[in-house]
């Protein structure tokens, strides 16, 4: 049983037309009109292949196909269907869309799983102006309340609520309702970087989600006027933290691994040609699959950043702003995968994911996993985020032979 | 002959008084209520000393007290009464104030002078909302037209020409009427520097004023996500910026001179924690009172950005936006300075000024020279600005003995 390439891959490019901007990508935030148009068609097309469709408290959309009454636990299949501001087809649209295609080719092939079956798409994955990423997932596995979300608007002042309630939701039966057993989840995602590529790989099985830990760092010096004040008697912020930033990349290259550490806001006060720097704040970010090598890295920069700040005589403060803990998908799901891979004779790679996903929140409710398909050139979050139909063609048939494996076993 | 130092004080204080807010220094730009209130006192008080008072096209105030008639060009003293936003009581006024603090002198002295004797305000010395520093002196020394000025407006939407008219200024008389000839311009400021503290002295001879050069420096390297990226694929914006950042500093110091390099203004893109910076951009600053080494550092300084953007694989843009050339300060004014000091006994430096000025203007007009006043922790443009009236009180006796010297000599 193999999925139909040229079906989903229309599939792919009608719903791009959602929010497409030509030679700019596709901008479909949830909650954007573009965005409650694909959400009608996504139900129109469940229902057209006889699912029943619910949309729950916080806007997620589910349909449901009956199994043969042998198991009574859903295997669910999904991602999402928004996208960040001039975003590309893939990201996320390519996991819910195979999840049809391949519901759509055991309706052809006539089977019935022994579980029902459910394919999902989970409602604000992407940073959006609510600050709530990942929200329909986070909201369904526990991790965000209905407290949390009330007071949320975006920029123009519309409400989260009302914004919810529009999609078909309602923020007032959060934490009512029982949290829905699950057998399984499986999610089919562009990697959104280099590794498959680089090995010249189509599939990717996913056995984690990296940590991701963040510090807010603010280097304090003497600002001071540019033309009057010598070199020696300088306490430049920014020439500390400049010091700073060639330091974590100096000790992030030299693990040699997969472990990445980013200054990606930078922001230096007060920031005019003739004012020596009198402040610099920026954030220090470490991911890595490995605890033991981040915590590692994580106490070198620091002592690294204790050094510069002695030499220049400028004040350090560090403040840890985030830290998630990495997250380990099911192990025997990863083994449905890769007999999968091994048997339809597709080689794979078996690698963390260095960015979050729907699938780390649904790893707390059930057993979880993530496939990933190559990216070509590792772009993402951008109008030049590209699969190819080969590629994607060889996960989604991983994926739907893994998902008949599971249905066996569990 | 000597000033009247508490007259002097006293006189500091009560200009201070305009735009001073409490613990927040002096806030007191040109053509700010302040500004305008501030005017009107200076007109009055030269009034009251006898003086003849006009305001010109560009708004500078002008008070003329007649010679012995001997001499037919004026000898004028000067400097500026706008202040930077929360700056001091001294940088600008006390100039201003300490060369009516000699005509008062001179008068209750009963000394007329063989030249006429000026005193001059000039309009808009510090950075302002128009764009234009220097902006009085620069006009007057027509190094600024009316073409330029004409279009040039504030925040607010207010016509420089609308503001200038207000002060008693008409643009439109600009570049019609003769030059003033003058026989010598006097300035005396604060130092803004450290260089007299540390050598424990109160009165500094300028012998010129430092070349400005700055740069406008882009970087770009490849914006990317900062988890899926690995280390050694990235082209990281900030991380090649940081180290040009830390270079320059590198690069200054060696010189063990007073040549500064300075970078102030440094923007990075998008800035965001997770996204690896794809461009930054920033201002490179070099000022030097020794043009060979100026020209040499800027040369190391790009050959060492060169060497760097090779390096991390990123691209480069420098372009000029401004160099100004050094300015040198008449001889025969610094001997009378150097004179006077000396039969004073009153030890002083000759030394180059950091900061431009309006009398680096005035340089182009006539012979002109300026005398620093020692400044406590080289503070300036803050309210933290000082100095100590022994300081001023000696650096106006030797302005004073010297004009003197001038009067008798030009």
């Amino acid at each position: 049983m193999k999925i139909n390439i040229n079906r989903l891959m229309s599939a792919i490019e009608s719903y791009a037309t959602y929010g497409q901007v030509e030679g700019c990508g596709v901008t479909r935030p949830s909650f954007s009109k573009a965005d409650y148009q694909v959400r009608n068609l996504f139900i129109q097309e469940l229902k057209d292949l006889g699912m029943t469709v619910t949309v729950d408290a916080i806007a997620n959309i589910w349909g449901t196909l009956p199994g043969t009454g042998e198991k009574e636990k859903p295997i669910v299949m999904g991602s999402h269907l928004d996208t960040v501001p001039n975003g590309g087809k893939y990201d996320g649209a390519l996991g819910v869309l195979v999840a049809k295609e391949i519901i759509e080719t055991l309706r052809e092939y006539e089977v019935t799983l022994a579980h029902p079956l459910q394919i999902v798409s989970f409602t604000a994955e992407e940073a959006n102006e609510f600050n709530f990423s990942t929200m329909g997932s986070r909201t369904l596995s526990r991790r965000l309340h209905a407290e949390e979300l009330r007071g949320a608007s975006d920029k123009t002042g519309t409400t989260l609520e009302a914004a919810v309630k529009k999609a078909g939701g309602d923020l007032s039966k959060i934490d009512a309702g029982q949290q829905n057993a699950m057998a399984a989840y499986f999610e089919l995602h562009i990697e959104q970087g280099s590794k498959l590529e680089n090995q010249n790989l189509s599939v990717g099985i996913v056995d984690s989600i990296v940590g991701i830990y963040r510090d807010l760092v603010t280097v304090e010096g003497q600002q001071n006027h540019s033309g009057t004040t010598v070199m020696k008697n300088r306490k430049d912020a920014l020439v500390a933290a400049g010091e700073m930033v060639a330091e974590v990349q100096k000790l992030a290259i030299a693990l040699d691994s997969d472990t990445v550490a980013t200054i990606g806001k930078f922001e230096v006060f007060p920031n005019a040609a003739n004012i020596i720097p009198g402040r610099v704040d920026f954030t220090l970010e470490v991911r890595s699959a490995d605890k033991t090598e981040r915590d590692a890295l994580i106490r070198r920069i620091h002592d690294s950043f204790h050094s510069i700040q002695e030499k220049h005589e400028v004040n350090l403060t560090i403040v840890n702003s985030y830290n998630m803990q990495e997250c380990d998908f099911d192990k025997e799901l990863i083994n449905f995968l890769e007999e999968a891979a091994t048997e339809m004779g597709i080689p794979y790679a078996v690698l963390p994911s260095m960015a979050g996903h729907d699938a780390m929140n649904l790893a707390a409710m059930t057993k979880s996993v993530m496939v990933f398909v190559k990216s070509i050139n590792g772009i993402s979050h951008s109008p030049q985020e590209f699969s190819l139909p080969e590629d994607i063609e060889k996960s989604a048939n991983v994926l739907l032979n893994a998902l008949l494996k599971a249905d066996q076993t569990l």
